[in-house]
């Protein structure tokens, strides 16, 4: 078999795909796709002619369900998928996520491809083989660490995406700028996300993953260092849920964004726990308040929020709630527990600078 | 952490397992176990005292499914299981194999430890790190491999089993004979699984074992000769598929008892392509017809048993069905495909040797 690198940056994601599905070995092929923007991301991959089991979806936090799960499995199921078929994922990380899970237990585990469509998916879902979805509203309950033959990566995508969905990836992309150094939190602080060239677009997604896949080469399982990666992640999946639930979703953030306004709230402890400077938090309070909208909860919504964070994958202890959190820009310090009433006063803190 | 062998012998299952748990570091402990059989299931691993949260499930082949596992994950949840707790699996290869599969995909895994109970689950369920649910009557749709911390085995159980379930078992254990040697095989057509000493079940129990490690070893995602594992499941899968749906179950055969008849396909097929002798057939299928019932299926099942066998997901080619096949006992042969109409005379011949 040729050897595959974990992704493949193209500029031509369908010629690439089909240049791979040429060296390998398979019975069938089956894509997974969301219904709703699918015919657009079908017409930009270009693979007509190709003979494909098109598996729809619904692309949303809400339907990234075992329920959805199960629909796949039963479209593979009765189109005479085996264990030799190969599921490729087209679309955000809602699809890639799920379809990943999918393919991660289907018949115990057949191949698949990811191609994320979205800035979020290629930053974040393209590496490190999380598959997951959600149950009862608590993210990514049921899923399993399960490594796509390759993920296709190509900015070709980004031009159709809307602002929100861009700024959500960009959530993402100051998170591993944080982790990785002082100069590249810098630079990343002062780039416009809505004015980079297609060029530009690479280096930073490029940038992103090969943090992304340093960490979790050294982690797969993420029992260490990987957990680094849920910077800002503790506060932001809890608030991410809260809206998700709340007035039928009307003040609903996209995953990004709740990750942004979850690196504020981690940047805050990281001041008061880790001796963090706190002129890196207002520089980056700054900039997440001039490109995010202002997040609409207060503080009735702590005992929910606290709630969450204490079911949330990550903690161990009962008491207290484990962050991930830095010493400085680049310098990830260990899993912190920190007490409820400590996070309370970062989230109030996190309010004030964002203007929620 | 200490070595813990795949599985453990154990006199005292319940004393075992709390020695297991006192080297283990882990939060909080859950117990998986069948509703109907639990008090005395409990009753027999004695581990009264023990802080664990009981999660009682329905254990059946009909309620092995995504629902259950779903259950499960629920009062996981609900009950703050995190990362680092244990999931216990107490019960037959149903418990086993979806408790399995709830702790493989929890939280994208956490550590399981199996008890099995019954004697099909001892030497089928208990080795290789196979979990897995069924979908629309299909078994084991979705699963994963994933190993328990270890299988805590002891013939204590036994002594509770109703005859039906010993024979299940049994199934398996004619199985590895068959794949262990001649000599092996002859041993076993001439025990009597209702009157052996508890020293003999160990030895029997250990043989199977050892028999499945070496194999799993050598093998363990089923890439290659673990499929010769698959002896007699091609055919048995089908048939226990049909007859769990037919007139309400009534009709219905235990694994192992579907496991006992596709042996004998197996084995007529083994006559037929690979050279295998048919006086070990002949022999075979007299102690079967002696052990087991007359399964209650004919020619106007084929249709079915054939759609159920092409579905299977053994199976690659489209047109054949592969089978695992042996030159000898002892000797497989690399998977053979099979056509339908050979399919079907080797199930006339089945029928004709089991009085079906």
């Amino acid at each position: 078999m040729t050897y595959l690198s974990e992704v493949t940056f193209a500029q031509k994601p369908g010629e690439c795909l089909l240049n791979i599905l040429g060296s390998m070995d398979y019975t069938g092929l089956y894509l997974v796709y969301p219904a709703d923007r699918g015919n657009m991301l079908l017409q930009t991959l270009d693979i007509k002619g190709a003979d494909i089991v098109k598996i729809p979806i619904q692309d949303s936090e809400e339907t990234k369900t075992v329920e959805t799960t199960i629909s796949i499995w039963r479209q593979l199921l009765e189109n005479n998928a085996n264990r030799n078929s190969i599921l490729i994922n087209l679309g955000g990380g809602v699809t890639t996520d799920t379809g990943g899970f999918a393919a991660a237990c289907y018949m115990r585990g057949i191949r698949h491809i990811n191609i994320p469509t979205t800035l979020l998916a290629c930053v974040d879902a393209s590496t490190g083989g999380k598959t997951g979805v959600n149950l009862d509203g608590i993210k990514n309950i049921a899923g399993a660490f399960h490594k796509p033959v390759t993920s296709i990566i190509s900015p070709c995508f980004f031009s159709t995406l809307p602002p929100r969905e861009l700024l959500s990836g960009w959530g993402e992309v100051l998170k591993h700028s944080l982790l990785e150094s002082a100069e590249c939190t810098a630079r990343y602080l002062s780039m416009n996300p809505f004015a980079l060239s297609e060029e530009e677009w690479l280096r930073v997604i490029q940038e992103s993953v090969a943090l992304k896949q340093r960490v979790v080469t050294e982690d797969p399982y993420e029992h260490g260092i990987r957990r680094m990666l849920n910077l800002g992640h503790t506060a932001g999946h809890a608030l991410e849920a809260l809206l998700i639930n709340r007035d039928g979703g009307k003040d609903m953030v996209s995953h990004g964004h709740s990750v942004a306004i979850g690196l504020v709230t981690a940047l805050v402890l990281s001041t008061l726990h880790c001796g963090f400077e706190s002129a890196w938090l207002h520089r980056m309070a700054t900039r997440i308040k001039e490109l995010y909208p202002a997040p609409k909860f207060n503080c009735k919504d702590y005992d929910e929020l606290l709630r969450l964070m204490h079911h949330d994958k990550k903690n161990r202890e009962s008491e207290n709630v484990n962050f991930s959190l830095l010493h400085a820009p680049g310098v990830p310090a260990p899993p912190f527990p920190v007490t409820d009433s400590d996070i309370c006063s970062a989230l109030d803190i996190t309010r004030d600078l964002l203007g929620a």
